[in-house]
């Protein structure tokens, strides 16, 4: 019942074809992630410079910025290539599995998946700091406001992509709108001179300027850098485009890619006309639209819509996220359960898992954007690299039309990328990058035991094709207390049912007499099968019979043995607290006995007077 | 091996004789928690008298600890004719069920339930108090300290009673014997003049004893009155000490009672010549000792021996609670897990459900005494009086030897106590005596519906004493994968075993075109059950199959459904979760089927290469 009101009507395997997006649902769907990056990323390159150089900083995020869009640039015109080549889904996984072999596909696969859980905590995080710069009071309940908003889009997303579309396009779209025209206005007043700068320029000092060595502009440019996220997500969700794929995906891709440099850009460069103050209470968007628009109804427009567009970004991890699991886990290097769909066509249990590394990472990080990114950009750019590599590989190979000249653009988005990934290990490792580098290698060894350990379960499972059930003789043991009660004249019955080969009831007796009175009850009621009493001095259930059940299989070795024990079935959950301890300590222990079958008969209890 | 190693051997029941206590090991099991309330009372008297009164406080310590020990007299002598009259244990449960009726004993026996939790909490957080008074740097880490005593406590107690007892006699007797000697010394360099008081006395101005209402002194009795927490414990315990019972028992009782009125009281005397200053940084003991003492040996030896009766007389509630609660279960109010003896004949579950209840206490309040103190003397004095009443019932029934007399004694205790209880209610209300309010109603409740079931059970579970076994019929549906394998194969040839009336086998096809090729297997492998597919649109494995029982089951009502799947047994705990997740919920939905039994045949994958 809740299920249904939260999750809606189940949906049958025929509708499949019709969860595919057009291009105007899918821009939102898959670009919000990239879209919103620009949300946080100026403000990220900011958080690293401003401590060494203060005001100065601002001077530094145009050309800081134009290397990122640059980047953007090399990585896009790689994509496209991609999404040609692999028209039904062409992720890192995929590409490199095809072209650099198993280990290579792992690596990648790992990347991703820490890059989509780092999406989610990032894009949340950031998103609560729109809300928190706009709504002070809310300042200390970031944390709450985080996780409450991870949940919704769970909800969502256990919905169905379709209908995520939907719901998600307005925000992105609004986004657009406001930030671009934000930018505009913004620009045209401080140019035509109508508004100042929020802080005077002052020059910097020399000393200031000593400060500002390479390596800080590195460790800021990795910053900057995780406004590419989100390029990824078309290609590896390119099979929920309608037909021909490839080209609507392209389109979408270039049109994302564009809007997105653009604004970057053009934050930086309103940035750098009005000059706000680096705080970690209210972002730099929340100043200069606050600078325009006043306190007014504009100003809470672009908050909210910075907001819902960042939160709305870590749905793009909902899509992708389980998507690759159950990619992956198709492949045996994740457990099967990740790529079986749910009563709503979505990967239900992939959407769950997401939420809870997402959720639980935000909590740990206390939901600080700044102290996420430098986890972030790490796998992101292993990634690119590795998609890049195997698109060389690809071009090789295959030697389609201009080969060459597309061999040589992915070779250097390969180089670019690459170096990147380099530059954020290195300048950022101390600040968290070596969360990334070591859980990175830890994943790939998860996958490998799991794909070992379904290979040899294969293994052991497989039967020649002329094999047959083979012909067993059943030995019966049935468990009994110390009364005869309904219960065990249950399992009797079941018992003499099997007609089994061999036929012996026991009970363990816990030395307080009630044995005798047992055999008594046991003539009494007429049970034929024959009563054994095994002694238990240490009060022990399991030993004993393990003991028993040894000696019988000693006595006829070709025996399967079938322990058959009454259970209570209670009403309600607490009555099963109330019965069935011990017989289940004894099950768990005889689940690993060889050739043992334990069969519980329910005794269904009412617990009402009838 | 882990747990031979922290609990020890398992002992035989045969060794039952030997875990019972000579006197002088049974004053620090029984008695530590009534010692160690010396420990905290005083200070507690003050913790509500300072913000008020302020320095003036102590002038009020003196009387209200007199009164405290007036009760403890009077309730002391009451509890003598109880050991008497219930010589097999004469805890207020079993007091008020004989005497009072069943609504009284579980009244009494939650108030002791509450009582017990709540003395493991206190004294755990007032022997942390003890020691980061001591210890400044630990202060800000009560929290986990106090937590990691509970565990200890826990484990000493699952190894048993008689080695706790050997254990614990150390410290308690270097208390009492530390203690008393500190107000001894401290009593006569005070009055010959070699130390002044810790602050000077000033008289309280008019407007400061105004605020002293008897409102404020009630609450402040209250407060003190914790310390006859303990008495109890021996009566509860009789049964842990040697031959004649008692004797031994009242010989403890009243030497505990005795060391407990005079330590109380001397503190008291003590705490008024010296004048400490209330802190909820430094307890006022360990104030008077440095002030003796200085930083010496002695000044520790003092804050060690307290913080050790403190944390051991949490060990009390730890004897008495697994024993109250097997004496409630064997009545059927409580889970009868809880009255049956583990390997080293110590009642464990009890043990550790104390142990979690206690210490979801102290880390639910902070560790702090000063907030669990409204909480304890609800349930403590509720208990009194309920025993004390039961002896006033009892000795009008028995009319004994000097009947009147003794009645006239326990009334008056009950009349003393039953106003205790009134004036702790009322005067702690507000600051948490509503939660034992409120939660003793509520657990008498539990105890009812516990044994409501119980009975329920009995009821539906008795059969007549000429009913046999019936003659069952069983029909059997073999679920099997998409694959023919060893698992398959193996729960074929059990089906097979079994003999049964009817025979089917079953696969659920989710609509993959699995179905047309695991018919094309089954003809392969020459397995004689017909098969059925079952198709299930939405995925799901438990709706399509319980419908498919239904069918089968219309067609001969007679018989007894089973239903038998294969399940994997891997080696790792790991490697479980990659396995039997949709026939886990497939059984639990089975589980409620009316004349169905479910029969996991075991597949076990070894998990190396062999």
């Amino acid at each position: 019942m809740i299920k249904r009101l939260l999750i809606g009507q189940p949906l049958s395997s025929d509708a499949e074809g019709h969860t595919r997006l057009p291009k105007i649902l899918a821009l939102p769907v898959f670009a919000s992630d990239a879209l919103a990056s620009t949300a946080f990323a100026s403000q990220e390159i900011l958080a690293v410079l401003w401590p060494v150089a203060g005001a100065a900083s601002i001077g530094y995020l145009v050309p800081l910025s134009l290397v990122v869009v640059g980047l953007l640039a090399i990585v896009v015109t790689s994509y496209f290539q991609t999404l040609h080549a692999y028209p039904s889904g062409g992720g890192s996984y995929i590409v490199s599995k095809e072209n650099l072999g198993m280990n290579a596909a792992l690596v990648a696969g790992a990347s991703l998946i820490v890059d989509y859980v780092l999406t989610v905590s990032v894009s949340v995080a950031a998103g609560v700091a729109a809300i928190t710069s706009a709504v002070a009071p809310l300042r200390d309940h970031g944390v709450l406001l985080g996780v409450g908003l991870i949940a919704l889009l769970t909800l969502a997303n256990l919905r169905g992509a379709k209908e995520s579309g939907a719901l998600f396009a307005g925000p992105t779209y609004a986004y657009i709108l406001l930030m671009s025209g934000t930018v505009v206005w913004g620009l045209f007043r401080s140019f035509s001179g109508s508004i100042h700068a929020i802080v005077p320029s002052t020059p910097a000092s020399g000393a200031v300027l000593n400060g500002v060595t390479l390596f800080l502009l590195l460790r800021a440019f990795s910053s900057g850098a995780v406004a590419l996220s989100g390029v990824e997500a078309i290609s590896n969700g390119i099979q929920a485009f309608r037909k021909p794929e490839p080209r609507n995906a392209a389109i979408t891709l270039m049109w994302a890619a564009s809007i997105l440099g653009v604004l970057f850009a053009g934050i930086a460069v309103l940035a750098g006309r009005l000059r706000p103050v680096y705080s970690e209470r209210e972002t730099i968007l929340s100043q200069m639209a606050r600078h325009l628009y006043g306190h007014g109804v504009l100003y809470v427009l672009v908050q909210a819509s910075t907001a819902a567009i960042l939160v709305l970004s870590a749905n793009t991890a909902f899509a992708d996220f389980p998507r690759l699991s159950a990619i992956v886990a198709a492949d045996g290097f994740l457990p099967h359960q990740l790529a079986s769909k749910g009563a709503r066509l979505v990967l239900s249990n992939g959407v769950a898992a997401l939420a809870l590394l997402a959720g639980a990472l935000f909590v740990a990080f206390g939901g600080n954007t700044s102290s996420l990114i430098p986890l972030f950009a790490v796998g992101l750019f292993m990634s690119f690299t590795l998609s890049q590599a195997g698109m060389v590989v690809h071009h090789h190979r295959h030697r389609g039309s201009g080969w060459r000249w597309k061999r040589v653009v992915n070779a250097f988005g390969t180089a670019a990328t690459a170096s990147v990934t380099v530059i954020v290990m290195v300048s950022k490792f101390t600040e968290g990058a070596w969360i990334p580098t070591a859980l990175i290698p830890l994943l790939v060894l998860m996958f490998k035991a799991i794909h070992r350990h379904y290979r040899r379960v294969a293994e052991e499972l497989r039967v020649p094709d002329d094999a047959a059930p083979a012909d067993v003789r059943l030995s019966v043991v049935v468990l009994v207390g110390p009364l005869v009660n309904r219960g065990v004249l249950h399992a009797v019955s079941f018992a003499l049912a099997m007609r089994p080969h061999r036929i012996r009831a026991v009970n363990v007796s816990f030395g307080d007499g009630a044995a005798a009175h047992l055999i008594e009850e046991w003539a009494r009621h007429a049970i034929t099968i024959p009563l054994d009493i095994v002694a238990s001095p240490y009060r022990e259930l399991s030993h004993p019979l393990l003991r028993y059940i040894d000696a019988l299989d000693e006595e006829d070795r070709g025996d399967l043995v079938t322990v058959v024990l009454p259970e209570f079935v209670a009403r309600r959950w607490w009555e099963h607290l109330l019965h069935n301890q011990s017989a289940l300590v004894l099950k768990a222990r005889l689940l690993f006995r060889p050739d043992t079958v334990v069969v519980s008969v329910p005794v269904r209890i009412e617990g009402r007077r009838r």
